[in-house]
C-alpha cells in the first residue's frame, strides 16, 4: 500500500469482532468513507446474517444486504483485506494479531492489549501475562496528535483508549512545556453507557442506569496503566494519576475535568496573567492546525452535545486565581475520537488519505 | 410552640413561593406530614387557582381542591401560619422575612439570603448588599447534622443548600478530628436539572439538556461563599474550596466527588490502615446514630437513585494507596435533603416532633 | 384473619420472589405499612444476603440490615406468613400457591397464573398447559375497584396486570352502562421499561433504550386474554381488543390511549351533547368514592408523571366531533397501580384494613 | 439554474431563521453538501454573531467562523442566494416568500403555510386569514416521493411536516392503491421534544418531559389540515382522520401507529393471505426504487433509533388475524426527513443534483 494513495484505489478493510458499540460505529464510518471497501465483517454470535439484519440502521446501504458477518478466521480475513481492524474485548486481540501480521496484514486495534509498552504493567493491571509480549515493542499508540508519524509506517497501531483520550490531549502539551506540576494531577470523568459495551449485565439496564449516577471501578481502573505510561513520557518522569470514572445517563460522551497546578508559583494577578498566556500559546502552538481538536476560547465549555457523533475533542481552560489551580474540561465521544474515529484517523494516516477523509466534525 | 409537641396539636404552616421545584417538593411533604396543618400557599402566578389545578399529581389530597394559592402577604400570613417556609429566588426572602419575625412567626427560609454570617461575603459573592443584614447574626444555618441544638429554638433558619449538604456531611467530621488537610480540597459535583429552578431558559430544555453533559459557573459558584464558611468553622482556620459543578441528565439528584489529603503522611502501609481505622471511627462516631446519613461500608458506592425521594445523604470513602489521597463520593436528592427535606427536618427539631416525621427514608 | 382487623394486630407477610422490580417496588411498600410486618422474603438469587444489601435504597430501614433473603420454602413460609405475595415469572406460581393454600395461607399473586377462568384461554395464549386448573375457579382478579367484595374473602387474589389495569379502568364502566360500542375498541399503549422485568437482555440496555421509541409483541399480546376476559364479563358478550404496545426511555409508568366509538349515533350537536353527559354521569357514578381513580376534567390530560410512584389511575376523555370517536387516555405507574401497589391494595381489603393504608397518592 | 446541474456549480443557499431546531439541522445537512454555497443566515436574535458562536457544534468547519447572522433583508437574501429556505414559525413565511418569488428566487419553506390548497381550511385550523393565498395555487407539497415531477420545476416548495410525513408515505399507497377504508383511519403518533421548537417555554423543560409520557393537542391538531388534503387526494374523496400526537421523553423521532380496514372483507385466511400479498405489492411498487423509505420485512418493526440523523422513513405493517384491521408503524426523524432532510431533498430535485446528495441515510 502506498503512502501517497491518491484514493483512486480504495483499501480493502476487514473488521473483527463487529458486534459491539465500537464495531458498530466503526462500520458506520467505513461504510461512509470514500477510501474504504469493507470486504469482511466476523462475529462468532451473528455469523450467517446480513449486516443489514443486525443492525437495520445500516439497512438502506446496498452493502449491507450483501455483505455477510462470517466466523473470524485468519486465512480468509488475510485473502480479503489490507488492513483490519481487531474490535474485540481485552485479552483476545492478539491471537488474531499476531499471524495476521506474519502474513503482512496491517493491524488496528481497539482494545487495550497493546497499548501498553511493558508486559509487567500489563500484569499488574490486566491480572495476567500479556498473551504477545514480543509484539508490544512493535506496536504504536494509535493518538495521532501525539505519534503522528509512526502511525504512517505502523503495521500494529492500539488505538488510544476513551478516557486516556480525554485526558491525554490536554495534559500532554502542558507536561511537555513544563507548564504544570507532574504531581497531584487529578481526573474526574463521566461516561455514557456505550463505553460499557454491549454487555447483557443488570448494571446496565435502562432502568438502572436512567436517573443515575455512580463512581465505579474506584481507586484503580485498567485505563490508568496507558494514561500514566503516556502522560510519563510527556513529563519525562514517572507520573500517577488521580483517576475517578462515572457513569451518568448518556448513550455516547464522555467529559473529563481535570485538575493539575501550575509548576512555578502563582501567587500574584503579574505571574497569574504570564501564566495564562504560556498556557494559551503552548495549546495554539500544539493544536491550532489540529483538524479534531478544538480549544474553546472565551467564555464557552465543552458540552458533550456539541462533539457526539464527530471526531472532535474540545475543551477548555481556566485558571482559578482562588485557588491558583489550572482547571481543564474535555469532551469527546467516547464510540468515535475514543474509539472508531481514532481507528479511521490512524488508517488514514496509514493509507496515505487526507486525515480527515471519513471522519464527521 | 413546645419544643415537646406531643403531635396532638397540629402546627399550621405556610409556604411562600410555591411554585417553583423546591416549593413543590416541600407541599409534597407537608401534605403527608401528620403534624402539619398547611394553611397557606403564596405564589403571584398562581393566586386564585387550587393546589390541585397547578399540580396535578397532588390532586387525589382532600386538601388539593381546597386550598388555593393566594398573593403573599405578611398579615395574612401571620394570622394563618405559626411557621413560615420561605421558597423565593435568592434576593427576596428578606422582605418577607423580617415582618414576620416582628410579628413572632418562625422562620425556615430555603434561599441562601440567611446563609451567610457576614454582609461583606454576600456582596462579594452576590454582587449587591444585604438587604437586612440585622438578621444575619440571628439565623441558625439549617443543617441539623451541624446545628441540631440551635436549630430548635430558632426563630430564623436558613436552610443549607444543595450543594453545601453534599460536601458539608462528608467533611466536617474529618476536617473537626484533624484527619485531613484544610488545603487543597477539591469538590467535583454532578446536578439534576431540577437544581436550576423552574426557570423558562433555554439552556434548561429538554432538548438542551438531554444527552447533554457540560460544566457551568466555572470557577466561582456562589454557594462556595456558605460552604467555605462552614468548612472554616469545622477546621478552625480559613479553608478555600476548589468547586466544578456539572450539570447532567437527570431529574434530580447531586453526587459529589471530594479528593482531601491525609494531614498526616500515609507514606507506608501500616499509616494507612490507622488512617483509615480513625477515619472509620471518626464517621462512626459522627453519624452512627443520624437518622439521614448512611455512610456505606465495604464496596459499595452511592447512586443517586438508591436516594432520590428521600431524605437520605449516602457516602462512600476509599484512601487511594497509589496517591495517598482521600476520595469520598456523596450522593443527595437536591430538592429534599438538599431543600425542602432539610428544611422540614428543621420545623420538626423546631417544632419537637421526632426528627424523622414525614421524612421519606 | 378478622376482617375487621383494627390494625392493632399487625399482619404477617412474606414475599416470594423479591428480586424483579415488582418485588423490589412491594418490598418498598409493605416497609412502610403500618399494619405489616414483613417476615419473609426469598429469592434464590440472593439467599443468605440482607434486604439492605440487594437494595441500598432500603439500608436506613432497621428491618433491611436484619431480613435475609431465604431459599423458597413452602413450610417455612407457612411458619413465618399469614398472607404470601407471589412475585414470579409467569409459570411458576402455581408450584407456591397450592401447597401454601392447602396449608390454609392466602396468596396475592402478582403474576398471570391465575388471572384466567378459562385454562383453554391460558394454553391459547401461554402455549402450555396450566399448571393447576383447579385453582382458576377459586382464584379473584385482583382489581379492587370492580372486584372489591370477592378479594376481601379472597383466599387466591390474581392482581390484576399493569396494562389490563389502564385499559380495564376506563372502558368497563362505558361497556357496562351500554354506552360504546364493544365492537372496534383499540388500545394503544405506552409503557416505561421496568415493564419489562429486571431481565439482563440486550433490548433492555440504557443504550438500546434511551433514545429509542418502538412497538413490540404485535399483534397478540399475552395480556390481550385477560383484557378481553373482563371486557366481555363488563359487556355480556365477546370482546376482541386491538392492542399496540410500544416501549418508551422512561423507567415507570404507563400510558394508554382508547379509541371507542359511542353505541348510538351522535351525528349531531344534541346527541354528542347528550353523550358526553352520559359519559360524565357514568365516571362519576362508578368513580367519584373510588380513592385510587382520578377522572380529569377540564382541559387537563393525564402525564406520567403525575402518577408515579403512586397507585392513583388518572385519566381523561374526549369525544372528537370531527370523527365522533371517543378517546380516552389514561395513566398508571405500571409497578404500583399495575402490580405491587394494586397487590397491597387487595391486602388491605383481605386484611381489613382501610383500604388506602400504606398506598401512596 | 440548470435541471441538469452536474454539481461544477455549486448553487448558493440562504436560510432564513436558523435559530430553532429545524434551521440547526438545515445548517448541519447544508454544511455537508458537495453542492450548497451557503450564504447567507439569518436570525433577529442573533444577528452579528458568527455560526460558530451560536452553534459550537459546527466550530470546526472553516465556514462556521467566517458566517455571521444578519438580520433578515430581502433585498441581501436575493442578492446573496438563489434558492432561499424559510424556517421561520408559522404565519411569518408569506412576508419573505412573497418579495423574493417576485425576485426570481427559489423558495423552500420549512413552516406549514404553504402547505394547504385552501385558504378556507388555512383559516379553519389556523384561526386567521391566509396572508398571501394568492401564493397557495403555485406552491407545491414538498414530499418527493409523491410530487417528486413537480418540485422539479417549482419556485415555492412547501416541504410537508413531520407528522405528515410518518402518516402519508405509509398510508398513501394503499389509499390510491384502494386497498383500505378511507373511512376509520386513526393515527396514534409519538413525538420527541425537538418537534416543539426551541420555545423556552415550561412544559419543555427538561424535568416536565422527562420521565413524562402526555398527549397533547386533542382532538384537533393544526396539521391535520395538510394530512388530511393529502390522504383525500390519495383516496379520491374527504378523508377525516383521528389524530393523536403524544409527547415522549427522546431528542430525536417519531413514531406512528396506524390502523386501517381493509376495504374488501378479510375474513377467512384465504382473503387474508390474498390481502396480504397485495399490500406488499402495492408497497414494493411505490417504494423499492425509493432512496430513503424502507419497508420492513419479516420480523423486524421500526424503531426510531434506526433512523435518527437520517432522512430515511422506515415502516412495518401487520394484518391482524383477530380484528381483521391492518396496523401499519412508521419511524422518521422529525427534523430530517420530518423538516430539513425533505426540504434538501427537494432542493436536490430543483438544482438537478441526484436526489440523495447531501443526506444521510
Amino acid at each position: 500500500m502506498d503512502a501517497m494513495n491518491p484514493m483512486n484505489k480504495k483499501v480493502r478493510v476487514g473488521v473483527v469482532g463487529a458486534s459491539g458499540y465500537s464495531g458498530e460505529e466503526l462500520v458506520r464510518l467505513l461504510l461512509r468513507h470514500p477510501g474504504v471497501d469493507l470486504t469482511s465483517i466476523t462475529s462468532r454470535q451473528y455469523a450467517g446474517q446480513t449486516l443489514a439484519q443486525i443492525y437495520p440502521r445500516f439497512a438502506s446501504y446496498p452493502l449491507a444486504g450483501a455483505l455477510r458477518f462470517s466466523e473470524p478466521n485468519v486465512s480468509s480475513l488475510a485473502q480479503q483485506a489490507e488492513v483490519v481492524f481487531l474490535a474485540l474485548p481485552h485479552g483476545v486481540a492478539a491471537e488474531f494479531a499476531e499471524p495476521l501480521l506474519r502474513l503482512g496484514r496491517r493491524i488496528i486495534d481497539l482494545s487495550a492489549d497493546f497499548r501498553l509498552r511493558k508486559a509487567e504493567v500489563y500484569r499488574e493491571f490486566y491480572g495476567h501475562d500479556h498473551p504477545c509480549p514480543r509484539l508490544l515493542a512493535e506496536a504504536v499508540y494509535g493518538l495521532p496528535e501525539v505519534y503522528r508519524e509512526a502511525i504512517r509506517t505502523a503495521n500494529l497501531v492500539a488505538a488510544a483508549g476513551c478516557y486516556p483520550t480525554s485526558i491525554l490531549l490536554p495534559l500532554i502539551p502542558l507536561l511537555r512545556a513544563g507548564l504544570i506540576d507532574p504531581h497531584g494531577l487529578i481526573a474526574d470523568s463521566l461516561s455514557g453507557v456505550s463505553g460499557a459495551g454491549r454487555k447483557a449485565e443488570p448494571d446496565y439496564l435502562f432502568v438502572e442506569c436512567n436517573e443515575s449516577l455512580r463512581a465505579y471501578g474506584l481507586p484503580k481502573h485498567r485505563h490508568l496503566s496507558e494514561i500514566e505510561q503516556e502522560l510519563s513520557a510527556a513529563a519525562g518522569r514517572d507520573v500517577v494519576l488521580q483517576f475517578t470514572p462515572h457513569l451518568v445517563p448518556v448513550n455516547r460522551g464522555i467529559l473529563t475535568t481535570l485538575y493539575a497546578s501550575p509548576r512555578e508559583p502563582v501567587g500574584d494577578a503579574g505571574a497569574r496573567e504570564s501564566f495564562q498566556q504560556n498556557v494559551q500559546a503552548c495549546y495554539r502552538s500544539a493544536y491550532l492546525a489540529e483538524p479534531f481538536v478544538r480549544v474553546l476560547e472565551g467564555k464557552s465549555l465543552p458540552d458533550t452535545k456539541n462533539i457526539v457523533g464527530t471526531n472532535v475533542i474540545e475543551f477548555a481552560w481556566r485558571l482559578d486565581p482562588r485557588t491558583n489551580r489550572l482547571v481543564v474540561i474535555s469532551a469527546i465521544d467516547n464510540l468515535t475520537k475514543g474509539a472508531s474515529g481514532q481507528g479511521v484517523q490512524c488508517l488514514n494516516l496509514m493509507c496515505g488519505f487526507p486525515e480527515e477523509t471519513g471522519l464527521p466534525i
